[in-house]
């Protein structure tokens, strides 16, 4: 259930339980970034010890504060977390993020059973223990390491911490950001289900992105994904799929793996999008989360570079995209507007000499033939990201970018892209395959419009 | 044949015919980065108009310039580029890069026919035309665009200009350079061959990658690819697989792709290891410049990061690796070496507490179970180049490294591993994949030691 969770990632007041003057504990860092991600309400560090840290004023315990606290965020030692609970409890915590381990994962179930105890009695939701944090950039909540300030469509949810923040900070580089970040760890009360079911009715969510080892309810993870999967596209990235993998998923977080046939036939019935690996999971849910779904599968690409071109089309076709030959017309309308030496095909290859206006003048044409675009710019060529919302507004259609060999150009580019709401790609192959998650979402639910799908195209 | 190749990658003496005071232009970009790129040697820009260009005397043309020259870079119109080579045949020119369009790739079979012809008769050979020139570090010459000036163990030959750059760019953006590129475009006398041929008995080239639409003599590609793949890895990404794909490539550089299963089989026979897509082509050339051959498949797997571990084992096992898990011994000497809470398995597991020198002390005592090493950071660690290092030297085994989740530290670090020679990789999958290339080149060479495949591992 998405019991209390309002609370715990829009939270009013935070405490940090375990914090510390030592800057290389996980108790100071996480202080650190919650101030240094701007959290506007107070924040109370707890340490027996009392003192100040970061100049904030430190409390024996969270009975000694003075007002309301939402969040407490728990870095103690294992033996104590349990008693830090019951405190929340007794104070209206609605939740508690517990980054300390040697949990289960270490062995030691009696430690988790009593936090487990303690959070239903008490009806704090718990997320973790063992776990790397959580992010809120909308509510300014940086209750993780590294800082994550940078708001977006993606919510991200982690059985790895180290995963998951690789993710939010690939995001942030690339001038996107996330709707949020929780790093499951041990999801002793809190699960995957929980966050799916929170996230699915969450404005600032416009995909959801998992990292699992294991389910840890078959049953409750098809009901919520297959719910919320209908309104909102939900990609998971499962690991241990090989004999070495599962050995080792169960070594990390004793996650039990499961038969992956039965996970990915789940998925399937679901709706629930498998990525293969993390760089997929984050391509798709980054085109999921910035592009409305197409209408049908054909792709239109729009490009300076030639083998670009042809990479992109090699895999749009590997993933279930079409990148139909355009009609006589379209072609004779092309070969009007562009220079002699262009190929007017799709591809349409407009070749090295472009400029920005031309893939202005000569997406549109491609309007009628193509239900998404994808627009390729293979060396520095200035005003790009303008060519590429004019060509978005004049066709309505979702459109993409890629942005390779620019040299110093590049990388700024990309971001200005993205920013604007044009997710931009650094390969041909990534870029076509990420076109292909929303397109087979659409699909999937019902989207698609009704001539779809015709072997004629 | 590599004939007269040697004076065009380290030539005395460069021309630029159709050089160009404007900045928008081919032949003024090119003149800039051959500046930009520090060439030791005389730089002759030639233009009938005379005057100077970026400072240097413009010469009106080949006939007029004072000294010898090696290599003429060609941008000027299509009609009138067979001449110019003919003008290098009479100042002893060894190599012309023809960066003009509009030949055959434009329909003019013609004016092809013409270039081919004075370049047989001149014995001057041509790169291109309608390519994007040549770059060699080691000289410092940088006849294309974007700059190009740092030197490395990989030689990139591509039939896509872009592609090709995007590549080089990669490259140096991580502290890694290239012995070459080559922007091949219509190959009317050097061809793919001549250049594996050449590249082959480069000191400076550790590993060759390709790109190619198609191949221009199958049997020849073979003989060379075969031959000069026993001593060096020859990695390779052909386009046009799909139908799509197929007709984009014909029109591109009118490559008659031929058909993918009697390239793969010949790919095969030959020895030359093919790349899925430009980030795979990438990733290996990049591992088989940088790692010697390893003694075997086995893959010892150290993280700091749980979930990073099992999705690297995930990719190691499906690309043919084997994370073996290890024996009693080894098992006890990790338990006798690390805190309780590491787990002493493979992947070995040194949590998120570890700092660098763990990895140290842990490592090397996998060397006897394992015939390489992916060391995993998964957040900001202090001394992990260094750490890496004393891996390696410890092992003496191949050791690569995969830093993910490091926040602001990740980059700089990722740069600084791999000028150390510490290949370092962003994602697990990607570096698991990666050590799967100098793998199975080993074996196919011959390198694996005598007791290796045996199931029992």
């Amino acid at each position: 259930m998405a019991r209390g969770l309002n609370r715990v990632f829009e939270p009013g007041a935070v405490a940090v339980v375990g914090a510390s003057a030592d800057p290389q504990k996980r108790g100071h860092i996480i202080l650190k970034n919650i101030m240094d991600g701007g959290f506007a309400g107070p924040v109370y560090p707890i340490n027996p010890r009392g003192g100040t840290i970061l100049g904030l004023a430190v409390y024996p315990s969270l009975d000694d504060v003075p007002g309301p606290v939402d969040l407490a965020v728990i870095a103690v030692a294992a033996p104590l977390v349990a008693g830090v609970v019951e405190g929340c409890g007794r104070r209206g915590v609605a939740g508690a993020v517990v980054i300390s381990g040697n949990f289960r994962e270490a062995g030691n179930d009696d430690l988790e059973a009593e936090l487990v105890a303690v959070a239903r009695r008490t009806g704090v939701r718990v997320i973790g223990p063992n776990c790397q944090g959580i992010a809120r950039p909308g509510s300014r909540l940086c209750a993780t390491w590294p800082l994550m300030k940078d708001p977006g469509g993606m919510a991200i949810i982690s059985q790895s911490g180290t995963v998951g923040a690789a993710f939010a900070l690939w995001a942030s580089a690339e001038g996107l950001g996330v709707s949020a970040f929780v790093s499951l760890g041990n999801r002793c009360d809190v699960d995957e289900s929980d966050l799916i079911d929170f996230f699915g009715g969450d404005a600032a969510t416009r995909a959801i992105a998992l990292y699992l080892e294991g389910v840890r309810d078959g049953r409750r993870f098809m009901d919520v994904a297959g719910r919320v999967g209908r309104e909102k596209p939900v990609v998971v990235l499962k690991s241990g799929r090989t004999a070495s993998g599962r050995r080792a998923a169960q070594s990390h977080t004793r996650s039990v793996a499961g038969r992956d046939e039965v996970f990915d036939a789940a998925c399937r019935q679901a709706g629930v999008v498998q990525a293969g690996d993390v760089e997929d999971l984050y391509d798709r849910a980054k085109a999921l989360a910035m592009l409305a779904p197409p209408r049908g599968a054909r792709l239109g690409i729009v490009t300076s570079s030639g083998g670009s071109g042809i990479l992109a089309t090699d895999a749009a076709a590997g993933a279930g995209l079409d990148v139909p030959a355009l009609g006589a017309g379209t072609v004779a309308a092309l070969r009007a507007a562009l220079p002699a030496h262009c190929i007017a095909g799709n591809p349409l290859d407009l070749t090295g000499d472009t400029d920005a206006a031309r893939y202005a003048a000569a997406a549109p044409l491609l309007r009628e033939e193509v239900d998404m675009v994808l627009l390729i710019f293979g060396d520095p060529i200035p005003g790009a990201c303008e060519a590429a919302l004019r060509v978005r507004d004049e066709t309505g259609l979702p459109v993409a970018a890629l942005y390779l060999g620019g040299g110093e150009v590049e990388a700024p580019e990309r971001c200005r892209l993205n920013r604007a709401g044009i997710p931009a790609f650094t390969t041909p192959e990534r870029a076509a395959r990420a076109l292909a998650a929303p397109a087979g979402w659409a699909r999937r639910a019902g989207l698609f419009s009704a001539n779809e799908g015709s072997g004629a195209r």
